[in-house]
């Protein structure tokens, strides 16, 4: 038994840079300076630290907890690895919004439009999907020759022109997050409020953006299941932003069922032109409509929140947001003809039904099986790798509360190969829960609303 | 945002062997079965898992703790990484001693002769000193001709003819241990009790003994600076010794100055004849006969502690303790003429006094400094690579509650090189508190015993 003889260092620093110095404080719940947290992230990735000394560090991290200082420092700091977008020379204020992710989860194709429409720059950056969730990226990819991968120098072009500009990760952002979320997803660190937050944040800060809407979700499709842990991310990015000298807000909304009707990358394109149109389902209208209201607000376009939603509506209604909306795919390559001719989407050669095994109402969905279903009929990726259908996906006819009779359709399911499908249909049917009465109370679309000094009115 | 789809795994086992899913049971606190830690360790010795998981692993360990069962299986499977060996063909109790490490700890060279002159077999395997506190190997190795790098089968022959055996470490014997240990010394993971005791107990219970004697240092010069810690850990070793079948005993022994008079190889060596010769420090050899005592208890070579205190005392007083020690020296290659003449071990050039800066009473000595005092000397490593100097070294004149006079000696520094010897000199009259009257309390030498059931009588 022997302890390594720190003692004989001549004079250390005040505040010690060495990594086992780093990794012992943390380890022992101690408050790291912003100066070490920068040192550590900036020398890791640089290669100058072991994947093996910042698992530890990730571990403790993890376990231990980090002050708002320190998260700050840690977002500044992957933010500071790469580009971070400098819009000034562009007009008026930018603002983004994020969501933590969902099933059937597609609000962004229609906010950008709306926000856009209304004339507040929107330059979103977005995330493929992975797991039971989708992604930004591979709805818009559905769109016959949609490109999302525009450099910086590109995106800033149709930022111009469109006011609005929906690309993927780039290289030259954030790459610090990139190294380190590979780290994370291999040593069992993903799931820390702390790191997600300063993973999602140090992202869309490079942004170059002026204020922030994020949507976290809560229920069984969501990442967080629960409204404590979606508080508690939800405060942990919006104290992040705050101190980072952005305007700040969190919605917290509900993910316990699918949002809209539909799964699948095309088919979520289709009902968001649907939403456009003035039509779609009421619960994905009602929470692209409040958060893109509480963008214009956080963009000072509208004196108030109410007079935001009004905007949104009105945008909607005077088919505004569809027009940007083809403007946008047109500007990045898209095939507009697509946006007035959903049947120009990829569509799925077949279609199958899953049928209720009883009467009564619809008391629950269990959502993450419906995104896990989507899934395996190739609508998702298990892993970064995996090549997605677009076609493929869900259509539900039923959602919590609603009347069936036995024998009724729940959903339908668009697939073009049978490789997965009894898997996927037997999902589905366990997912439904039908009970003889319906359910006595009805969740909330938007949960909580927490905002941040700055956006407050 | 996005969660790795682990339910699509078929039919996933009962009990999970990926190493992500224990790396995440162990970071909530839950615990892992005996058969999943058995993987752990087994898939990381043979490179099956990647440094950065084990090290995400062990801080987990560190900071969630372990549960008993847990702990045995994790020396379980590091004890069974590598070869155990079968003294069963030596007639026989073995039973051997390990400390915890000190500064001036050498009660290995005493204790062995004395138990081995009883009749009772002892196979030492012993470690390195680093940093500030010494090694058995480096004292041994400081007598002329002395081989500590025995084949496991010279060792059995040595211990049949000798009925003792001194060697280091071999790469047969646990080499999981020797792989996670230099991962801890990297990862800040060092300082887990259960790491700790997992690594002590695996190399101890391969040397095939029946039973073991821990002494466990407590105070400034040892590993665990507080009794509390001494405690944690010696009940933890006991507890895991026990489960493993062994006959366990641990003391509590203290380390808040140095133990006898020399500290440094050959001064070392030197101390322990004296002792063997019926003279030497009092407490050095107090906590030898104690621990000696033990050992016999635990062969059931005596039917009462208070009998191996007599035996281990009549084993010095007829030399026969001595003259084990010389068959031990001369059966593994060293000069015996160096037992009987001193003289013959590896002296320094020169000497130099540490003088009193003031009258009174020596109040307490920072043990830790004066172990990195001879460290500095060149009398210990700083780094595994370090060569060391048998011949440097301290004799101490003052041990705590001595008067003593202003300008008197202290302390000897025996040095060949000026390199660091003002820094040692400073730090050891800044080791050495001297204050007006005596302290009240004295520490005692034996904090406090903790025996296993099989050792209790």
């Amino acid at each position: 038994m022997s302890k390594s003889p720190a003692k004989l260092t001549s004079s250390p620093p005040a505040a010690s840079m060495r990594p086992l110095d780093l990794i012992r404080k943390k380890r022992d719940g101690g408050e790291l300076s912003s100066d070490q947290i920068g040192f550590l992230v900036r020398a890791y990735t640089n290669d100058e630290i072991p994947d093996y000394q910042m698992a530890a560090w990730l571990m403790a991290v993890l376990i231990r907890g980090m002050t708002g200082p320190e998260l700050s420092a840690l977002t500044a700091a992957m933010l500071n690895s790469g580009e971070v977008l400098d819009l000034s020379d562009i007009p008026g204020p930018k603002v983004d919004k994020h969501s933590t992710g969902g099933v059937g989860d597609k609000t962004s194709l229609i906010i950008a439009p709306i926000v856009a429409a209304g004339g507040v720059t929107v330059p979103m950056i977005s995330g493929r999907g992975l797991g039971h969730t989708g992604g930004t990226l591979d709805k818009l990819q559905s769109i016959p020759g949609f490109n999302i991968n525009l450099s910086l120098s590109e995106f800033r072009r149709v930022l111009k022109s469109c006011g609005c500009g929906l690309i993927g990760q780039t290289a030259e952002i954030a790459p610090a997050d990139k190294k380190i979320y590979a780290l994370r997803d291999v040593t069992a660190t993903v799931e820390s409020p702390n790191l997600i937050c300063a993973s999602i944040m140090s992202k869309k800060l490079a942004e170059g953006i002026d204020g922030l809407v994020l949507d976290v979700k809560t229920g069984s499709g969501a990442f967080m299941k629960t409204e404590k842990d979606s508080v508690h991310l939800a405060e942990l990015m919006v104290e992040t932003g705050e101190r980072m000298g952005k305007k700040m807000v969190a919605l917290i909304t509900d993910m316990d069922q699918p949002l809209g009707l539909r799964v699948g990358n095309a088919l979520e394109v289709e009902e968001c032109i649907e939403v456009m149109n003035g039509g779609g389902p009421a619960d994905l209208r009602e929470v692209s409509v409040e958060l893109a209201a509480w963008m214009f607000y956080l963009a000072a376009r509208t004196p108030s929140l109410d007079a935001g939603r009004e905007l949104s509506d009105k945008l909607i209604r005077d088919h505004s947001a569809l027009r940007k909306f083809r403007e946008i795919v047109t500007g990045q390559g898209g095939d507009p003809r697509s946006i007035d001719d959903p049947m120009r989407l990829p569509r799925a050669q077949h279609q199958v039904q899953v049928s209720s095994p009883a009467s009564g109402f619809v008391e629950s969905i269990q959502c993450e099986q419906v995104g896990i279903a989507s899934l395996m009929l190739g609508g998702g990726r298990e892993k970064k790798e995996d090549l997605i259908d677009p076609a493929v996906g869900l259509v539900l006819h039923k959602k919590v509360g609603d009347p069936v009779r036995e024998g009724e359709a729940l959903c339908t399911v668009h697939y073009n190969s049978d490789a997965r499908l009894s898997s996927a249909q037997s999902l589905l049917q366990q997912a439904y829960g039908v009970a003889a009465k319906a359910p006595a109370e009805k969740r909330p679309l938007i949960h909580r609303v927490i905002s941040g000094k700055r956006a407050q009115a």
